[in-house]
């Protein structure tokens, strides 16, 4: 099967090198072009732009940063992928981005018979690279099966939550519930190392009880050692915040946990820690939120 | 082994019967005296007071409330349970309370030379009807081995952190970890919800990935169906984040998630809401804060 992979960041190129690996015919692109080549020498072909990859896809699989990427990519009226897909074809977006723009996008694509799955993932750059993302679609029943021969290289527990952006909403609700895991995670530990207790036996203690979660199994070291290797960027996950933020206030949901961590981590990333791993929240409890002091420089 | 217990609540009265099962000689004694009744059809002996029942026991097993009570039933000089324990004789005290007040008692009780233990538990009353409770132990390791045989009836995860008082500093982290997981998970599926996804597949599609926790997988559908039966009293991890935050204060150490939690908690208190589970923290989310209009009342 043809396949486009547009978008080559540290999900995409994994992503496109185990499909690669499964034996799809792979056409990739990417806007920093010079990540097409460790692709090709794997067996893709490379295109000039998303229009190009696209023209002799079956399917096409995105995965870039951001809602205005996706899309340009899909969208752009001159080098989208809409341009020279065909009807029948399917679009699959792992991209992280807002449900409502989701929704609009699919229903542009419709309009030419180009199917679509939202089918955003967690599991992070380990996931990516062994084929076991946590992926949560959206889509109709029809599009989520055709997506399938794709899915099942890429992740390991895949999950149709419903129509067309259920697999955003799923992925906000993923970034929102470990906001308040990592924080607390990181008052407990420190709270128990400041209060004279060893805390990694305090993690082996009630790891295994009501406050036992992927997180703790995970990163607690991490922020023992108080050393932030990736993972998962706390960049990015503040970014998914803002989208998660920005559908609670339009649906009218209190979200005081999720609105205090982004403050947090927007203070992180002001002192040049957004490019950690997110378990770095423990450094505005070890070493407080070090805000440098007067007026703001422009 | 003779032992007394003290202290017959949710806790303790399951924790009383599974050993007189186990084959301990066990006198009991409760402030509320009828709730020994129950205890005496099974075989225990009953004592009008802590003192007569510590008097020919080798262990004493304590599970009240708080600080003061604990305090009181250890060390009252006309009827508390030092003026009649021998030497040699050990205390494990099963309640959440401060450690520094736990620090001061044992350092009174070993002047007598009793030995002391702090084994707070955490898994709830199914925990402790079915002896499966995580118990959080600070003693010395001599201490900690006489306690033993008496642990491993009321446990099934037994660690000890460190000195005495270091399981009461497992266990407050413990309750600080479980505040910011109970509610962003209350965030995330109202959000989830509300945006028009169904949360129960929500649920299952990030219940196994960097989401995934106990009270994800076990606390999910009280707030799903906003019916919240015990489980765990919000007002008793109220008390217990009371203690963590006046710590986290002595300690130095910020803790903006158990701060917000703890004012959500009291918010819910004061609307009637003490005697649910804490899963419950999902009104606040669903239902607003609450709180009346107008001037308190006195």
């Amino acid at each position: 099967m043809k396949l486009a992979v547009l978008g080559l960041g540290t999900m995409g190129a994994p992503m496109a090198e185990n499909l690669i690996k499964a034996g799809f015919e792979v056409t990739v692109h990417n806007r920093t072009r010079s990540r097409e080549e460790s692709l090709e020498q794997l067996g893709a072909a490379r295109a000039r732009n998303p229009a190009a990859a696209a023209a002799d896809a079956e399917i096409v699989l995105s995965c870039v940063s951001d809602t205005p990427d996706v899309e340009s990519i899909l969208l752009d009226p001159e080098v989208g992928a809409i341009t020279t897909l065909k009807p029948g074809t399917l679009v699959v977006d792992c991209s992280s981005i807002e449900p409502e723009a989701t929704r609009r996008m699919a229903r542009q694509l419709r309009e030419k018979d180009i199917g679509f799955v939202d089918a955003p993932v967690s599991g992070g750059s380990e996931g990516a690279i062994h084929g076991t993302l946590t992926v949560m679609c959206g889509g109709s029943e029809e599009d989520y099966e055709r997506a399938q021969p794709v899915l099942q290289v890429i992740g390991s527990r895949i999950t149709r939550i419903g129509p067309v952006g259920c697999g955003q909403i799923a992925k906000m609700a993923n970034q929102v519930v470990i906001t308040g895991t990592f924080m607390a995670l990181a008052e407990a530990l420190t709270l128990a190392y400041r209060a004279g207790a060893d805390p990694d036996r305090v993690v082996e203690a009630i790891g295994g009880g009501v406050a036992g979660s992927w997180i703790l199994d995970n990163r607690s070291q991490k922020m023992l050692k108080d050393d932030y290797p990736l993972g998962f960027r706390l960049r990015l996950h503040r970014k998914d915040l803002a989208i998660a933020l920005a559908t609670a206030r339009d649906v009218q949901v209190p979200a005081p946990i999720a609105s205090l961590v982004a403050t947090i981590e927007d203070a992180l990333i002001a002192q040049g820690y957004g490019d950690e791993d997110m378990s770095n929240l423990a450094r505005f409890v070890r070493h407080g939120a070090g805000i440098p002091d007067g007026p703001m420089k422009a």
